[in-house]
This record gives C-alpha cells, sequence and structure tokens, in this order.
C-alpha cells in the first residue's frame, strides 16, 4: 500500500488540463503498489488513474513500460492504457515526479484463486505474449540469473537468520542453476510479476492485468513458471497440480508451447522460486523502521523451490507427456 | 492516510450482498482519514464508500454518527449517506470490525482555501446547525473545555521541549477559559472537526461535508470558532479577514447570530485554538515509531491562540458591530 506523495488540488487541475478528460469531480489515494503514488480519479467524462513514479522506478525504462501498456491494449489485451495529452506525450510531471494518467480498469484481484481462475490467467497470458511480440522496445530482465549473484552476495551472510543452512542452499541451487539455465527458448516480453494482485476478474471472468513496472525481455516460459509459483500453491505451501494444469493447458491452447518449453518448465520454476526467494529474503533482511509496507516472509519460496526440485518432468505439472 | 485492515474478496462480496447494490466491479483501499479504513467501490450500480471502523471510534457512538448523516440527508444537506442492508440496518460487521457503506461524495478539497470558499463554508455550517436542530440523538462533547485540563495533564511535563513556557502558557489560558467559558449560548448538534479536508467542492461551489466522527452536542458558534481557526490562518499564520469576514457573514445570512454568540467569539475562538494545540501536543509527543501518520506541529496553533487574546470583539474577525 502506498501514497508516498501529496498531490494539491490546483496543480493536479493544472497536470489534468491538457489532457482533456472534462471536470475534476473527485480524487483520492489509493494504497495499492508498493513502487508508486496512486490516485483512482473521477471527472465528469469518466474514472481514471493517476500514477507518480516514485524513486524505486527508474525513469528511463517508463517509455518501455508505458508503450508496452498502449501496445497491448492496441492488440486487444485487457490492460490499462496511458492517455496522450495534446501534445501526444503519455508521460508528464506532477509534484516533481514523472506522472501517467491512465485507464482505470475495473475489477478485483482474487485472494484465494481456483482452477477457472487458473485458466482465464493462461489464456490472458498466452494473449499477452502473442501481442507483444512485435513491440519494438527492449527492457533487460535484471532480476533472471545473471542477477541472482548479486543479489544473493548481498544478504549471503545474515541469509542462515532467517533458515538455518540457507546459505549453502542457495549457493547450491544458483550453481546448478547458472550450468544449466536453458539459452535458447523462445523469447518475447513477459510480465515478470503477475502474481494475483496483478491480474482483476469480474465474477469469474478475467477483466484485465495490471502494474508492467517489472516487465522485460525473457524466455516467455519462464513467466509461466513465474505464475505456477504466484497461483499455484495453497496457503499450506501444498502444490495444487489442477491449478496447474487448468493455467498451463489454457495457455497451451493460444499459444502452444513448444517441447524445449515444457521440458524446461521445472528448471525454470526453481529458478523463478529462486528469484522471489531472494528477492524476499534482500527486503526481510533489509526491512526499514516504520516503511508503510511488510517485508513477506522468504520462506513460502523455499519451500517452493524445494518441491520444483523433486519434478522432473511437464507432468508433475499435471500436463499429459 | 490509512487503510489498516485488509479485505479480502470473497468477504467483501458477502458483506455486500444484502445492501442490493449490483456486481462489484472493483475495489480500492484509499489514504484519506486517520481513523479508518476507507475504500472505494465501483458496482455496476454506482461509487460507494466503505468504512471500517477502528479502534480509535468507539462502537457504542456509531448509532449516533450515522443517525446524524442521515438525519442531516434527509434534510437536503450535502453528505454521505450510511445504506440500510435488507435487515434496514446501517451499521454491520466486516473483517471483525464494525462496517458502513455509504454513498460516495464528489467532491475536491481545496489546500489552499479562497473568501469564496470561506463563504460557501459559512453556509453551509450554518445549514447544517439549523438541520441538525431536531436530531434525536445526543453526544457530549468529551473535547471542550471540561475535557482540556485532563489532556493538558497528560502533556504538560513535557510541554516545554515543544516551546519554552509553554506549560505555564497554557496553565493560564486554560484558567482563563475555565472561569469565562460561556454557558448560555444556543446548542446544538456540532461537526466539531469542518476542517478543509472535509469539505469538498466542484469547481467553487461546495458539494458537500464529510467525516461526522467528532460530532457531538455543544454550543454552535464554537462549531464557527473551528473554522475561524481552521480556514482563515495563512500558511505563515497571519490571519487572513476577508475570509473571517466571508466566512461569518454567509454563516450569518442563513443562521443569524445572536449578540450573545459574536460577543463570545474570541472566547471561543481561543478556546478552539487551545482543543487543537492540546490534541496536537499530545499527538506530537507522543509518537508511535512506524505510524503511518505525522503528527502535526502543535506550534501553528499556539500562534493561533496569541492571535485570538488580542481580539475583543466580532470586529477583530470583520463584523460590522
Amino acid at each position: 500500500m502506498a501514497v508516498y506523495t501529496e498531490v494539491a488540488d490546483e496543480e493536479l487541475e493544472a497536470f489534468l488540463e491538457p489532457y482533456g478528460i472534462g471536470q475534476l469531480l473527485s480524487y483520492k489515494g489509493i494504497a495499492e503498489g508498493v513502487e508508486n503514488s496512486n490516485f483512482m480519479l473521477h471527472t465528469d467524462k469518466g474514472t481514471y488513474f493517476l500514477t507518480l513514479y516514485e524513486k524505486r522506478v527508474a525513469e528511463e525504462d517508463l517509455p518501455f513500460f508505458l508503450g508496452l501498456m498502449n501496445h497491448l491494449a492496441d492488440k486487444g489485451i485487457d490492460c490499462p492504457v496511458p492517455l496522450r495529452n495534446r501534445n501526444g506525450e503519455m508521460l508528464g510531471r506532477l509534484a516533481d515526479r514523472p506522472a501517467a494518467l491512465i485507464t482505470f480498469l475495473e475489477g478485483v484481484s482474487v485472494k484465494r484463486p481456483q482452477p477457472k481462475h487458473c485458466a482465464e490467467l493462461g489464456r490472458a497470458l498466452a494473449k499477452f505474449h502473442l501481442g507483444g511480440q512485435d513491440f519494438e522496445l527492449k527492457r533487460e530482465n535484471s532480476l533472471s540469473v545473471g542477477g541472482w549473484r548479486p543479489l544473493f552476495k548481498e544478504c549471503s551472510a545474515r541469509a542462515d537468520e532467517v533458515v538455518a543452512g540457507l546459505a549453502a542452499d542457495i549457493e547450491s541451487e544458483l550453481s546448478y542453476l547458472e550450468a544449466n539455465w536453458p539459452g535458447a527458448l523462445p523469447q518475447g516480453v513477459i510480465h515478470a510479476d503477475l502474481f494475483p494482485d496483478n491480474v482483476f476478474f469480474i465474477g469469474d471472468k478475467l477483466s484485465g492485468v495490471i502494474d508492467f513496472y517489472f516487465a522485460c525481455n525473457d524466455a516467455l516460459a519462464y513467466d509461466l513458471a513465474i505464475c505456477l509459483n504466484a497461483w499455484c500453491f495453497e496457503h499450506d505451501a501444498s502444490f495444487n497440480i489442477t491449478k496447474a494444469r487448468a493455467l498451463l493447458q489454457a495457455y497451451h491452447e493460444v499459444r502452444p508451447l513448444e517441447p524445449s518449453e515444457l521440458a524446461a518448465l521445472p528448471l525454470l520454476a526453481r529458478g523463478s522460486a529462486l528469484r522471489f526467494l531472494l528477492t524476499r529474503l534482500y527486503d526481510w533482511l533489509n526491512q526499514q523502521p516504520g516503511a508503510l509496507v511488510s517485508p513477506k516472509n522468504p520462506v513460502e519460496y523455499l519451500r517452493r523451490l524445494r518441491f520444483h526440485r523433486g519434478i522432473s518432468s511437464p507432468a508433475g505439472y499435471g500436463l499429459d507427456q
């Protein structure tokens, strides 16, 4: 949850004017997202979303993120779309920060996804991947295999404070993944953070995907591996194969997975579990007193990692060979 | 800003069902108010506001607050109105807290009120006071003259940490006000916290008043004295007599002030300045590390208090005698 920046009414009205969205009726700072300050606006023409980008988002990446939303929306993907002002610009400035005015996407994120939600997710993710194929901008994934060791170095000394033996466990996993990480899988734009809070539903139907601020170029199947971790484990850390099957089959129907992608799934799932284990471990060990956001416990990603080590083929995720 | 309680989608949908407000399209925790958790909801029938009452609001006071909003709305006052569920109840329970679903009031609070805003406020406050005259429930003002000494006792020992000599200054002011506080002024329901963030405008027109959680029975003119303090001083602490005149004259046109009320204004303004000085001093000295809300500096209310000591008649607030 976050609203880091307060915006005064006159400043906001001056910012909005060149967008031609009518008279401002209300705006509320909303508690959503941990990177930025977000506001929900009503005008006499509709509802809009305003994001002020705080320090954690690199300003040079904004054209990629905003351009991607715009590109995907043009392809018929359900997602928020940045508005252009009178000068054709998607990115403005407000309260001394980069700021974008974005269409408001209706929908509710599900706290306990069911198999039907996972199937909807699979279809939407495949469409996202297909829609992103001809997006012209590129952004490297700084949190893929090459980024994990530097991150680990910053927290290895204290990792055993969280779980005894954790540092050695991560060290051996990291060496294994570095040596075996698949290089030749189909590439494209991935969302890279498609957790349940970033997917909206109205009733049982997926209404859209939000929060593109980790999107980057990487193996498409790696995105699916992130979803396996984020959507298919229960709160007690047990794996729900019915959800995984629903996710993977629905994806496969829209964008058929290649044999190399299917074979790589267990490894990609280990890598994705390690990625979230490492970032959560880092945040856990570097808590700021008084921070608005409580860090998430890294241990649930250690459990997921251990689960995936026991999987040797896509059958372990519910797919027929 | 505040969202203290997270609400899961299934829980929320079950709570909403008996209100018959259609299908939930979205809900966002909003950063508004410091006492409660607030959410903005869209359904296919409209926009609503959901409040979960946290510990700082006494549950036994809720029928007064919600009943007052309902009563005032019936009288044509612009304010949010609690919805009744199928059983006719305005108060429900959600996430183990008392909760109310309330109409959403459009409008924007002004950060730098102008005289035209003060005039709108004066008219609205007078209508509020007239509309509340026949409200049947009562609630004592625990933050009136009788409540100040106990509050002062809790912070007198450390008051001089904020400003040298502050404890002695408050002690003498308090003794003076206790001895001279007017007892026979016209009484009624007052808002008691009508700061600019609690008054909404669309363009230059006041669209409504929110946040009734300090409302109580007290001298009506005391509410006006609170507004003098909250609306008629500039950021450099100088008094703006044009704003005060606009406020008082507009009020007087709707509900004529009695001579006793006019004569008491300087004293009521001192009392109101002391009330906010004391609560801010208390919060300042009792800051919680990691709290979501930064306490406001009490010194600006000391300056206001000193200003009002120099006023001997309503002419000091811009009113002709």
